[in-house]
C-alpha cells in the first residue's frame, strides 16, 4: 500500500476514535474519502507535490461541493452547495484529500458549538473555527482551513495548542466562504508544523516562488508594543509570553519594549464596532428572513450594528487607512510584533469561546500574523505566542516563526 | 389601484412589448412578482420607504432565492440559491421589488452577451452588466443592481447612456455576489436618475444619514488628469468631453488640467495584472473543474494569471497602498476628477463588450465613480461623462453628479 494511504488510515482511525468524545466534525463522509484516494491512486509521480494525499479538514463556512455545508446554522442544515470554495479548489487540484466539514459556530460569530478541546474535554477549543483547531490538535488531520474575523483561527489554535496562521487580509481567496464581515475576514490555516502551513500557503496562493525560500532571521528584530487590550491578559498568560520572550532573547534575538502609538490605541474597540456594522450589513438576508432562528450573541451583534451609521463606519475606515499609511510607526526598524495570543487559557465550556481581543487590532489592519504554543499551565492547557508583520510580509512571518518553533 | 401598483405594470407591459429585442433579462417570473405585490399591499404607510414597491433588476451574479442565478455560465444553469445576496435581501426589506434576474457576461468578464444596446440592436450594451445597463436604459426598470471590477458598470451605462454608480470599493456588501477578483468587485447601481441611486444608496448601507443632505457645490472645484489611457479615446470622446467640460466651466466650476503624478501612471496596467491573479485564484473552482466549459477570454485571463506570482500580486497591492496612501497628491484642491467614461461610442456586436481602460485606474484604488450621459454621436449613440472622488467620499460625489445632472 502506498505511504500516503498508511498515513491517511491512521488519521481516519484516530477520528473513529476520538470523535465521540472531541465532535470536531460537522459532516464526515468516508466514501467520499475513498473515492478521492481511488482518484488519486492514478495520478503519475511528477504531478505529486507536498501536499499530494494529505488529509485536511474544511471549516464549514467554505462551500463544498461533496459535502453539505451549514455555515454553522440550522437554518442552512443539509445545504449543498453548487461549487467547492476556491481555497478548497486549490488544495484538492493540489491532490490534498477533504476529511470532512469541520465545525464553526454559527455564521462564524460567538455562539459555542458541540466541539469539546481536546486537551480539557470541560472547555472551550475557541471559536469560530473550533472544529478546525480541535482536529488538528487531536491529530485526526495535519492541517485545516480556517477564518478569522476578529480572532477566529488564532484563538482557537492557541486554546487547543497548534499553529494558526492568519495571513494579510486578501491572500488568500474568501470566494465561497459564508461572509461575516468582508473587509475583516480571512481565510487561514491550522496545522501541526510552521513547515506544513507553509506547504499550503503555497498552494492557496498559486505560487511556488512564495515560500520555498524560506529566510531565517537569526536573530530577528522584534518588538512588544503595549496598548489598552493588554490589561485584560491574565497574569499568567503574561508569566509564559516573558518566558517565551527570554527565550527568544537568549537565543539571540534584539527585542525592543514600548507603547503602541496613540494612532494605534483604539483599534480594538474600533475594529468591534466596524464588525458589528458588516456583520448586520452582510448577514443581511439571515437577519430580515430568519431572525427567529438566530442565536441571542448575533441578534446582538445586529443590534450594536444597527446603531451604527454610514458615516461612523466611513470614518473607522478612515482611520484605519490612516493607522496602515503610518504602519512604520508601529513596526519601526522592526521585522515583527509580539504579543499573548489571548488573554488567558482556555475557558471553561459553559463561558462561551473566549475573547478574542488580543487579535483585534492586528485583524483590523490585515497584518498577517500566527500563533505557536508557548507555554502550559499545570493542567497541560497551552499558552500562545502572537507574532504579526507588516501586511504582505507573510513570508517573512514564516520565517520568524519557524525561528521560534526551533526555540520555544 | 394604488399608485405604486399602477407604474409597476406600465414597467411590466414594457419588458413585454421590448424584451424580445433587447434580451436584457436571463429570469423573469411574473407569479414571483405577484406573489411580491400581494406581500406588499398589507405594509402600512408608515412602513413604506422611497423604494416600497419600486420595481428592480438584479444582475445574474447576485445570488436570488426565488430565481435560479446562473453567474452569467452555462456551468451553472438553473442553478437555485438558498439566499438572496446582503443587498438584494436589503432592497426587498425596503420593499422594493425583484422584477428579474438582468443578464451578466460570464463570471462577469468579456464574452459578450445576447443582450442588445436598446439605442442600436447592432451595437453592445456593454459590459459586465449588460442587462441591467439595458432594462435601465429601455426603461422596463427604474435602477438595477450591477457590479464593477474593471468597467462593469460605468462602461454599460455610459453605452446605454444612463446613470452608474460604482461606490467606494467595500462599502456597499458583496456577500452572495459571484466573486471574480475580490479586492477590485464592487456593487454598484445603475438608474435612471442620480437621486434614484441616492434612495438605493441609502437603504444598501443602512443609514438614512449618508445621502439624505446632498450638498450642493457651487462651484465644485475639479480636476482634469491626463494619464496614458487617455490616449486609447477617439477624438469624438474627447469632444463631447470638451464641451460638458466647457459647460460645467460657463455654469461656474473651477476646473484644473494637468498630468496625473507620477505614482499613478501605470496603475492601468497594473489593475489589469491584479484581476488576472486574483480571477485565477477566485475562480480556481470552474478553472479546475470546467475548464472546457468556459470562454476563451476567461480562459486567455487564466493563462495570464497563472503567469504572475504571489511575489509580484504583493508588490502591486504594495503600489496600490502607496498611491491611496498618496492619494493627496491625486486630488490636490479638487473635489473631484473628471474624464471621459469610455474610450468611444459603443462598439458593434461582433466587435465584444468594449474596451474597460478609461475605469481601470480608479477601480484598482477603490474610489467612488460615477458615469453621466454628456453628449451624442449623430446617431444617438451616447457619451459619457465619468466623475471620481477621494475614497470614501460617495456623499459628495453623488451631490457633485446632481449638478452635473442640472447643468447638462
Amino acid at each position: 500500500m502506498n505511504n500516503w494511504v498508511t498515513k491517511l488510515q491512521k488519521y481516519r482511525a484516530r477520528i473513529k476514535d476520538h470523535e465521540g468524545d472531541i465532535h470536531a466534525w460537522a459532516s464526515l463522509d468516508w466514501d467520499f474519502v475513498e473515492r478521492q484516494v481511488a482518484d488519486l491512486d492514478s495520478w503519475p509521480k511528477s504531478k505529486r507535490g507536498p501536499l499530494y494525499g494529505v488529509p485536511f479538514g474544511v471549516k464549514d463556512i467554505f462551500d463544498t461541493v461533496d459535502l453539505p455545508t451549514t455555515y454553522g446554522s440550522e437554518i442552512y442544515k443539509g445545504t449543498q452547495p453548487v461549487s467547492d470554495a476556491a481555497s478548497v479548489a486549490r488544495l484538492r487540484a493540489a491532490g490534498a484529500i477533504i476529511m470532512g466539514k469541520t465545525v464553526s459556530t454559527e455564521f462564524a460569530y460567538l455562539k459555542p458549538t458541540k466541539t469539546k478541546n481536546p486537551i480539557d474535554f470541560s472547555r472551550t477549543p475557541g471559536g469560530s473555527s473550533s472544529g478546525s483547531a480541535a482536529a488538528v490538535a487531536d491529530k485526526m488531520i495535519p492541517f485545516a482551513l480556517g477564518s478569522q474575523t476578529a480572532a477566529s483561527i488564532i484563538q482557537p489554535a492557541s486554546y487547543c495548542g497548534v499553529i494558526g496562521f492568519k495571513p494579510t487580509w486578501g491572500l488568500i481567496s474568501t470566494a465561497g466562504v459564508k461572509t461575516l464581515a468582508s473587509s475583516l475576514d480571512t481565510v487561514g490555516v491550522i496545522a501541526e508544523t510552521v513547515g506544513c502551513v507553509s506547504d499550503v500557503v503555497t498552494i492557496l496562493t498559486g505560487a511556488p516562488d512564495f515560500l520555498n525560500n524560506l529566510e531565517i532571521f537569526n536573530p530577528p528584530n522584534l518588538a512588544i508594543l503595549f496598548s489598552p487590550e493588554w490589561t485584560s491578559a491574565s497574569t499568567k498568560s503574561l508569566i509564559h509570553f516573558s518566558k517565551a520572550v527570554s527565550l527568544a532573547r537568549a537565543s539571540g534575538a534584539n527585542i525592543n519594549e514600548g507603547k503602541v502609538p496613540v494612532l494605534f490605541e483604539n483599534l480594538a474597540s474600533e475594529q468591534a464596532q466596524l464588525m458589528a456594522y458588516e456583520a448586520t450589513r452582510d448577514l443581511a438576508y439571515e437577519r430580515h428572513v430568519y431572525f427567529d432562528q438566530l442565536s441571542q450573541p448575533l441578534r446582538d451583534l445586529f443590534f450594536q450594528g444597527e446603531g451604527i451609521s454610514a458615516k461612523e463606519y466611513l470614518s473607522i475606515n478612515q482611520n484605519r487607512a490612516w493607522a496602515l499609511c503610518s504602519i512604520e510607526e508601529l513596526f519601526g526598524d522592526s521585522d515583527a510584533l509580539l504579543a499573548p495570543s489571548t488573554v488567558d487559557i482556555a475557558p471553561k465550556t459553559e463561558e462561551g469561546t473566549g475573547d478574542p481581543v488580543m487579535s483585534r487590532t492586528w485583524t483590523l489592519l490585515g497584518l498577517p500574523s500566527i500563533t505557536l504554543p508557548c507555554g502550559y499551565s499545570k493542567n497541560g492547557l497551552p499558552f500562545g505566542l502572537q507574532i504579526a508583520c507588516r501586511p504582505r510580509d507573510d513570508s517573512k512571518l514564516l520565517a520568524i516563526a519557524q525561528w521560534f518553533e526551533r526555540i520555544l
